[in-house]
């Protein structure tokens, strides 16, 4: 929709069709588990615009319950199935922009597809976690995934007074950090009432007239009223199957940073997408809303006549489990490892404002850095209150190609209400050179 | 005390003494205003480091109560007063570090001498205000100058419930600030409670038994028990008259990028000496804690040998005002209204976290470009709780030289509870592009 607006206020007479199979457009994702915890009051106050909106306003005419199941690349054409009529009808492109996102990974395990078990992804997956906690009043949640939408939902469900238990097969929490970073994380899920199992497998759902009653990992049984399911996301990409559109990094629909697929006239943008990555200096795959909507603009824009660019991501990402603040961005040690680039690394440990401030409280950062040439490659905040968006100075310093020394001498903010005197991301870039 | 740590750190027998004129060493005194407030219940947790701990724990001969009033350049000594003891001596230097900071303006109005009246800049100053309003209980209080002590102390005086006046003799408060933004501040300042009143000039003070009673502007009289005054600072460069150490911009103390002063084996750093601006491209002076630690840490390392270059300031500054967040980098465009830059300016009203989290609040982001190049000269901010630290990502690219297309494609942190999905900054920066 985010193209779509662009293209319309750049070219007023376009003609510009939009399928969507579900029900809602220009939605805010992210929201959801704050609107399941009763935080936000209404699902529609996550929805930035309604396609009524977009069809009365801006001329894009837009058709909900509406699903692309194929491409005719030779012809331009798509096949769509009109899900309310249950009908089926081909339409015509001059240029297409595949923008289908990204859903839940729901492995093949006995009795994940019962009632009370829910993965997020859509807005309408939301809304059926909030009527179903509204109707069942579930007192046992388990959450298996220790990802963003793992410890988001961890607190979403805790604000609503849930016993939770979260697996995880992984050692840690949160993959994109490191363990050092994710075991802070951990810990304080844990103190704040987490039941939080590391190391487990997911086995099986146990099942009582069709509906979910408890997960059986490798190691216990755990009794669950509503499961949610938090196991990661894969591209949307099946339309490509059976055309020349090429896919890429785990699936995700190969992109230039035009958002041109490997077919003349056909874009993709999104969650179903490819990006460049800045550091890592090759093709990555990040499902991310900001990513998302940059996607959108840089399409909106070409689509038009353009030229624009994306010219890529740092991994940046930032989330919260109650007052613990959560960011990275760039690359991580466990990503380095697995990499030839020699690096130092600096972890440390300071505070969100002036020590004598009401209100300042523990933050750590970890730096990382090119051995060599001193360049910063990554970065990964744990604190509380006024700590996670430091991540956007350490964002902004690897997209410039900073060395730890000129984040050193920057020439941040400093009052007591704030921060110390040298920044926390200051402090640990000093410990790098 | 920055530069001596360092330099004990280097070179561990090095004889290192310091003279210091008053009571204390390393201490914060942007905390004064919330020691005054009661918000910091003691005076002692605004000081880093003690004289005793210097002495004892890092070998740092400290003599407190020792004011240094003159340099012999040629042969290398300097005389000391001991203000206890009424006393004066010569003592003797291979290398010479002039550290004497910055002191409040005041004009010689008639009555300014009085009691009830002060300026803030020691610690010892900050500990006078407190003990006085203990004393006196002063109700009515006068604050002249609207920039960063004069908002800050208003906040303070107001926590105290006092009735707040303040005078500005400029159309506006925050001098570093464009007008328009200042006056979003100025707007809440008086929603608050403060009775603000611009455009009047100090005229003298009235005063009753060597005690200020009212405060007389040019346009009208106003009663004051305690009168604070904001009026500015100057360099301490007096030492240098007599000497061949040249000054510079306001009378700061000339140095180079490694902060030598023009006579050879003589240094001056913080708030007494100059900094080169790396926007304006030209010496400046900016009297901030963050730039005075900076330049310690590079002169103490110069002086064990060095070599280390202070690259320079962008003129980064933040504060607050109750819970509006103030915050500014880079040139205004008053600044550039000055020069023969060719600018381009935008001024965006945007929400600090996603509109439908709860506790989203207002932001106002104005950036500053250059015409031509498109790179980011300025940016200030205004709003509320966690709008302000944003600035770090325009002092960031700044110092990067990046262009405001570059700021859009930043992959800059995005959750519901911390931002909207185009961080404001980047929301600024698209109305550049």
């Amino acid at each position: 929709m985010s193209a779509a607006s662009k293209v319309r206020r750049e070219q007023p007479d376009r003609e510009i069709v939009v399928f969507e199979r579900g029900r809602h457009t220009s939605y805010s994702a992210c929201g959801m588990p704050y609107f399941i915890a009763g935080q936000v009051s209404d699902s529609d106050q996550l929805i930035a615009r309604k396609p009524e909106v977009f069809r009365e306003k801006q001329n894009i005419d837009v058709r909900i319950n509406h699903e692309v199941i194929k491409i005719d690349v030779d012809n331009k054409k798509i096949e769509v199935t009109n899900i309310q009529e249950n009908s089926t009808f081909w339409e015509s492109y001059d240029e297409l922009l595949i923008a289908t996102g990204a859903s839940p990974i729901r492995p093949d395990f006995e009795g994940i597809g019962s009632d009370g078990i829910f993965g997020l992804s859509t807005l309408q997956t939301g809304i059926d976690v909030f009527e179903y906690i509204e109707k069942h009043s579930p007192k046992k949640a388990v959450i298996v995934g220790g990802g963003y939408i793992g410890i988001e939902m961890a607190e979403a469900l805790l604000d609503l007074d849930m016993k939770v238990t979260l697996f995880d097969m992984a050692p840690q929490v949160m993959p994109t950090m490191d363990k050092d970073m994710a075991d802070l994380i951990a810990e304080y899920m844990q103190e704040s009432g987490v039941n939080l199992y590391l190391n487990e497998k997911l086995d099986r759902f146990e099942v009582k007239n069709g509906t979910v009653t408890s997960v059986l990992t490798d190691q216990r049984e755990e009794e669950a009223e509503l499961v949610v399911l938090g196991m990661g996301v894969k591209p949307n990409a099946a339309l490509t199957s059976g055309t020349p559109i090429e896919t890429g990094v785990k699936g995700a629909i190969k992109v230039n940073k035009k958002l041109q697929t490997s077919v003349p006239g056909i874009w993709a943008a999104g969650d179903c997408a490819e990006s460049y990555h800045l550091v890592k200096k090759e093709q990555t795959w990040i499902a991310l809303g900001t990513v998302a909507n940059k996607h959108g603009l840089v399409a909106g824009i070409n689509l038009s006549g353009g030229p624009l660019e994306f010219p890529g991501v740092c991994g940046t990402a930032i989330t919260k489990f109650k007052d613990l603040e959560i960011s990275r961005t760039g690359l991580s040690e466990k990503e380095l490892e697995e990499s030839d680039i020699k690096y130092k690394t600096a972890v440390i440990e300071s505070r969100t404002r002036s020590g004598y401030y009401p209100g300042s409280d523990k933050i750590t950062v970890k730096l990382i850095s090119e051995e060599k040439s001193g360049k910063v490659l990554g970065g990964q905040i744990v604190g509380f209150t006024g700590s996670a968006k430091r991540i956007d100075t350490i964002a902004t310093a690897i997209t410039a190609g900073m060395t730890a020394q000129n984040i050193v001498d920057l020439d941040l903010s400093y009052a007591p209400p704030f921060s110390p005197v040298w920044d926390p991301v200051q402090t640990a870039a000093r410990r790098l050179v």
